[in-house]
């Protein structure tokens, strides 16, 4: 597939001469033309498009335990059917073609065999390699019903959401009977997966497109990689959850018929940040809201990022030295009698709104063992965190997604027998 | 910097593994929990984030003839000030900030020496590379006005464009008085500089934000780069300017002043594509629309990407190969007495739409030693070009880019002293 790149040994010599040049960590040799090199190696610097996950097989669907990717595309569907056999349908579709396009493969021939057909694939991310593209399916509360003999099929927990301090939300930016997750190392990659999956949806008459975020620059870290920045320029997830213990506790469901083992509930919020007004704020102040220091990410009572807070300790003055509005301290495990979500959270942009401010924020995602654990904390949080004069949660919707297929098998198969 | 990274050495070990595979063309050792690695390797499969260009110094901006990068914040400002000496502030505080911000350093400190300042850099950058990051200012006609004493510097053949066969323009995403294109291979970095440079422009009191497009998955190819493909689904630059003489034929100005040496005319137009239309037309369809075949590229009278188009030939039945109608036929130099452009696109996406249909397209943009150029194409497209079905021109700006400041001076400080 990739026979016809243009040919042009300066340029494969130098790139290949950077590579080895960072993996070593060497200074790369300055090639006129091309960027100079820093002289550090950090694998973060480097991000390798080869890499592919497996659809099938796995007890959990890839893109929740994965470590984030750096770019997701978001979408959420309604279901256009009453029938049974439609849902039926596009799932299993939707299932074989995600197996193909997390192997970096096309969904359908390009060029079909007869001229005159339509081609079953769009085309744009012919010859890009997998770049870890992983495709998480979510079924929403409506898809349990009796209308497609499922009712008897609901997992325990799911329900719509409660109302919570924090909600403004904009109608066209909520809910959904479907959600695709689409992460990848490459948004061409991964909007290429979401795009086509809607073709498939609506060439079925099952499901429409509802609403969609792209966000970039994730914003939450899984094991193994550094800290990232959200767009108030603060590190987020420094104390996510990453170790399999915790998973087992705080993500996979319990008390669900077997073929739900390892499933999760996914909460996903669309996160305004008043990116403007939180610049003109003064860095102390910033530092108190979260409870950490911006530079560094240490929590105000620390000197580096992983040291934990000391929710108890107090100035000089005898005031707490993590506010008790504070963003930590609100959030923090140990004050939320141990209670823990997995964040898995990437910023956005929507570019400048009617009044000429930048427009941009949080694409939140969170998977939890129950969607009552996210509103605990977000009833705490939406009530005294200082972080509310910044933010406005404008888009909200839940999903339960199911484990893993097995190959041969589609995404919650089961429940068609069950039901 | 990276002292703050979390320790994980099996992760660490396997990152090094899998690049040090990646760039020995060898595959990567299989390690838990980490992506599986194809065996092929490909220059363009690995981004390497360190890279740096120099911002002055050299004949011509960068982010022109730079090998384009995979990401760009576009945006353009109105200037809000009557004030020559307002506008020479604006320019020189950018320049001193791209400056630092394409060596990957932060416009300014993040925790002044005072805590109770305001941060002179937002920080969600802090810790990245400069990710190859180019900042590349263009100035509007209204620049060169009597308001700021600048009428007798104007670019001789700068003015508004011609309305064009092809227009239908949204008021809101047309023109601008100052122009920004910042590219990087990192989107966060794009989005910081082009933020910061906002809120340096809003600090002096200026310009203030007009339109902007966020643009991703590089759709035109420079030198020594691989083409990549549009959300059509088609190879797109296979035909683009890259060698230096046609530089200096087609894109740098001439009959300028000296201070306008190797400066250039930037087109740049939001063309929204109807995706969904597309993607049910025949391949066959879409082959003549373009005069290309999707798959591999190569012209129809062709096997291969890079085969000179043969606009002559006949088929059997005495029609032309590629058809009178065809996009590479309309736009190819040997058709338009030897004219071409530099284009250096990207794709976007604005979610969906209105009416529940994927919205996106070709943020177009192209640099030439003459507005005219443009022009003469767009007028010969806009009215035959078959492509018209399935796209629309929605947004249009022209900018003159200054050639690039030597170090202690600043973007087009020479027109101050000439006006």
């Amino acid at each position: 597939m990739k026979d016809d790149r243009k040919k042009d040994a300066q340029f494969q010599l130098s790139r290949r001469g950077l590579l080895l040049g960072a993996a070593a960590g060497t200074v790369g040799a300055a090639v006129p033309g091309m960027p100079a090199q820093a002289a550090t190696a950090d694998p973060e610097d480097v991000i390798d498009l080869t890499g592919e996950y497996p659809f099938y097989g796995k007890a959990e669907q890839a893109g929740i335990r994965t470590p984030p990717q750096r770019y997701t595309f978001y979408m959420t569907f309604d279901l256009t059917t009453q029938s049974r056999m439609d849902l039926q349908v596009l799932l299993a579709r939707w299932s074989a073609a995600i197996s193909q396009l997390m192997k970096g493969k096309p969904v359908g021939q390009i060029e079909p065999a007869r001229p005159d057909a339509i081609g079953f694939d769009t085309g744009e991310a012919l010859n890009l390699s997998p770049a870890c593209l992983t495709v998480t399916v979510g079924l929403g509360p409506n898809v349990f019903s009796d209308t497609y003999g499922l009712a008897g099929s609901k997992p325990p927990l799911l329900r719509e959401l409660k109302q919570l301090p924090s909600d403004a939300f904009k109608p066209e930016l909520t809910g959904g009977d479907l959600s695709l997750q689409a992460c990848a190392d490459d948004p061409q990659v991964a909007y290429h997966a979401v795009r086509d999956l809607a073709r498939v949806a609506k060439s079925t008459g099952a499901a429409a497109t509802r609403w969609t975020v792209m966000g970039f620059g994730r914003a939450s870290a899984g094991k193994g990689q550094s800290t990232p920045r959200n767009l108030l320029g603060f590190k987020d997830g420094t104390r996510n959850i990453r170790e399999d213990a915790d998973f087992d506790r705080s993500v996979w469901v319990k008390d669900g018929p077997s073929w739900q083992d390892h499933g999760t509930y996914q909460v996903v919020r669309k996160i305004q940040m008043h990116i403007e007004a939180w610049d003109t704020d003064r860095i102390s102040d910033q530092n108190a809201v979260f409870g950490r220091h911006k530079l560094s990410g240490a929590p105000l009572t620390g000197t580096h990022e992983f040291d934990t807070p000391d929710f108890h300790k107090k100035d000089a003055g005898g005031d707490l030295v993590i506010p008790a509005t504070a963003h930590i301290r609100l959030a923090a495990f140990e004050n939320n009698e141990g209670l823990r979500i997995l964040r898995r959270s990437y910023n956005y942009t929507d570019g400048i709104n009617q009044y000429g401010a930048l427009d941009a924020g949080l694409l939140f995602i969170s998977y939890q063992s129950d969607p009552a654990h996210f509103e605990r904390l977000q009833t705490k949080l939406g009530a005294a965190d200082r972080l509310n004069e910044y933010i406005t949660h404008i888009g909200s919707a839940i999903f339960f997604v199911p484990p893993a297929p097995q190959e041969g098998s589609y995404i919650a198969a089961q429940m068609f027998a069950d039901g």
